[in-house]
């Protein structure tokens, strides 16, 4: 082969071309690098600290000023679009879907109104609209405590740390109103300091401190899961003082937690149709969490709910907390390998198993209630009910800690059908005793109200609905505007 | 630097370095060439083909001469370590650890004998020596149909082809006896021509033709399950021919196969006690294998009971058949980066749960038949119960579906759950209405007799134990002989 430089000087074209082969490689590295500055300065701005963020500060736009990707997600939270598929308006009402809760939560404000949550976003619009909380028109009226804003808001923080906890626990709820503005948000988990995660809500902490631990002494991974079970938890409002704790000095299981309960012989209600002493299980997602795989292979709440997504040269954490079906190419497919389609089904097999055994549960737990009635209008005695009231209580204690638990049926599904499963045991127990009783005490048969509607089954223990809703609507249209014109 | 031939000419020691240097590279070179012929040449031998083995070779020694290393690893199917961890003679007396099954099975031939099984190698020993197939002392005496061999050893297919199925089913066990020897091998599932996995049992055919489909147009993958599943299925034994059937036709839930029996009006045998009609659940193992997410996921039974092992140059299949639990290296640990200890407690977490719910069952099934046969002696009509009859029928079935499943709460734990825990509600539910009738009647308290033991169990339900040994006894000391002399 001749050397280039002999080629060169037969055909100049050729030097000439390689000149300008060589200036476009040149111009293209060029490029590149430039785009490489670029994102990387792009990752830097994004990541920048923010510089002016008071200790307490709640409003999360602020927050979104510096992160305004984290921000953009939050508020997300406020897309109801999952649920319309299901519902036609966004908010799943629970008790007009299964009309046998109102049965169960008889006596109790979980039988007036329960819809299944919605996302951060409507964390304070929907506390404010929901019956449970009734229609306070003075700042002393309940029927809640202030206890039940805990988990609702940035704002709680500041106001603990100027009242503390006891104070805020012990006020009204109707109190507390006119200073809690911001829903869920940045506050809640981050250190505005640093932006590490941390824990704000002292229930947690007590809890951990009453196992000898230091909650703060955490990895950054078991943070990603901690700041969620500061409310993501069972708990419960202890003495007059509606103190927010949680039930975990005998460890975690449903088993664990009922043992605590009944050794202050704490009840939340008595049932107001078979006079049972009852246990309200909140949303135990921590707890039956940890009992599932994923959990055991070390992944946190946000792995699955808060997953990684990158724009230009930003990787950063959604914030769009939501189920993970509704993103299963960020978040299952992480590490399966298997098609959206197959994945979507693998967890509604495991719901549609849970949702059978749930019924199932239901309807004895129903029955059950029923036929204590008619064993108690058949003049029981005391003594005879006390052991049928126990089972009672603890299986519709399984059946609420199985069921008010977001997403149990996947995190945790043989748990929960091993709870379900003990509750079908126990209630049909308190049947075999009932149905005894009831032919020695020659009560006839027991009847069982038409309970085929959530309006139907209200009626049936006796909920007057029309005064309820109401009293709510003057509520809302004459103290929320005082509310919000106070907070500003 | 200096040109080496430079360096030579300087120090010629160099250059007889240079010399040695590549001799012993080529020298290497050429072993590890060798190490690699020597492999093939190792592998052609180890799959070589068999030129002499008849159609129906059932001698598994003949086939092990060509497949030395199958033919040792199935020979480890004699090795009973395993279970010895647990009790002491590599033999578990499933009725002497849970004495209640004593009760379950009261009027049916389980209730005298069920031992764990072993491995394939013990398969001929085995059912010779249970009390389950009785000691006939003529080749006309029962109590076991032919059927009973069917699964038992390579020596049926050739019998099968000698005078039918049907006639095969319709004999006794006993005129069968002196024709089979060899215990479950090779020629059950492999083609002695080429080696390929074949469906040698006639059920299993029969029941995908009844659906229309051709068994022996499956996958190689699949066949590493169908071979199996000839065998770990749900059967029964249908009409008085006994012919061996897989009762699939609705499909293989346990309310599908509950459905056909019931279109049936079949029953294995009469309760003892209670008097129910009952259906006896072989091992379903394959049907609740489809419904795990191991199948789903594509993997046949060989993949983890039969794993690939690597012997010099030959990778084969190792046909140790066993708990993957023994050899957690080769099987879960090919896909799962978890520890040994960490994937096995993952099992024993599962099986736990699945106890509880099993235990609880057995628990309210034995009261039951006791509470019938209460309602039985206080003259209750059968009209009054009927239903509670079928209540127990389906509550026991869905016992026996979910425990006679070999691994069942690994393979499918959510469904074996499921299937308890409707089986605890159907039980319960029985009991609900027995509690009313015993009232009623006004029987009195029902007596549970002592069954903390297999044999107070056993004695419970009027088994004479020692005459059943004694029997036993005699035919193994004089019939076994003579069908050994017959058979070589």
């Amino acid at each position: 082969m001749k050397p280039i430089k002999d080629i060169i000087s037969e055909k100049p074209w050729f030097g000439w071309l390689l000149f300008l082969a060589s200036a476009l490689i040149v111009f293209l590295l060029g490029l590149l690098a430039s785009s490489i500055i670029e994102r990387r300065s792009e990752a830097k701005y994004a990541y920048k600290q923010p510089a002016n963020l008071g200790k307490f500060e709640s409003d999360n736009s602020l927050w979104g000023k510096f992160y305004p990707r984290e921000y953009e997600t939050f508020l997300q939270t406020s897309d109801t679009t999952f649920f319309s598929k299901y519902e036609g308006n966004g908010q799943i009402d629970m008790l007009a879907r299964d009309p046998k809760m109102v049965i169960l939560w008889a006596g109790y404000s979980f039988s007036k109104d329960y819809f299944q949550s919605r996302g951060h976003y409507y964390a304070i619009t929907d506390i404010r609209n929901t019956l449970r909380t009734g229609a306070p028109m003075t700042a002393d009226a309940g029927p809640q405590p202030g206890t039940c804003w805990t988990c609702k808001s940035p704002d709680v923080p500041r106001i603990m740390n100027n009242i503390g906890p006891e104070s805020f626990y012990h006020s009204t709820w109707a109190a507390l109103g006119p200073e809690i503005k911001n829903p869920i948000g940045c506050a809640d988990c981050h250190n505005p300091e640093d932006m590490t995660l941390t824990i704000t809500r002292p229930a947690l902490k007590e809890a951990f401190e009453r196992q000898d631990k230091d909650v703060m002494k955490s990895t950054h991974q078991e943070m990603r899961t901690l700041v969620c079970a500061q409310c993501h938890v069972e708990y419960y409002f202890k003495g007059d003082g509606k103190y927010l704790t949680f039930p975990w000095d005998n460890g975690k299981t449903v088993e664990d937690i009922e043992k605590y309960y009944d050794s202050y012989q704490f009840s939340d209600w008595v049932h107001s149709i078979s006079r049972t002493p009852m246990i309200k299980a909140q949303h135990p997602d921590y707890e039956l969490f940890s009992l599932g795989i994923h959990s055991q292979r070390g992944l946190a709440c946000a792995d699955c709910h808060m997953p990684y997504v990158s724009e230009g040269g930003v990787k950063y954490t959604s914030h769009h907390l939501q189920s993970p079906l509704n993103s299963v190419s960020t978040t299952c497919a992480v590490c399966h390998r298997q098609s959206e389609e197959e994945l979507r089904k693998n967890v509604y097999d495991r719901q549609d198993k849970i949702q059978e055994l749930r019924d199932m549960l239901e309807e004895t737990l129903v029955k059950a209630h029923y036929e204590a009635k008619a064993a108690w209008d058949a003049n029981a005695s005391e003594e005879m009910m006390k052991p049928v009231l126990q089972l009672i209580r603890e299986a519709q204690w399984r059946w609420d800690f199985a069921t008010a638990s977001h997403g149990g049926s996947f995190h945790a599904p043989l748990e929960v059908a091993r709870i379900l499963a003990n509750g079908i045991d126990k209630s049909q127990q308190a049947r075999v005793e009932l149905s005894g009783i009831l032919a020695t005490l020659k009560a006839g048969n027991v009847t069982y109200p038409d309970i085929s509607t959530k309006e139907k089954a209200q009626e049936a223990i006796g909920l007057k609905m029309a005064a309820l809703r109401n009293e709510k609507q003057e509520f809302k249209s004459t103290i929320l505007p005082l509310w919000d014109a106070k907070s500003k």
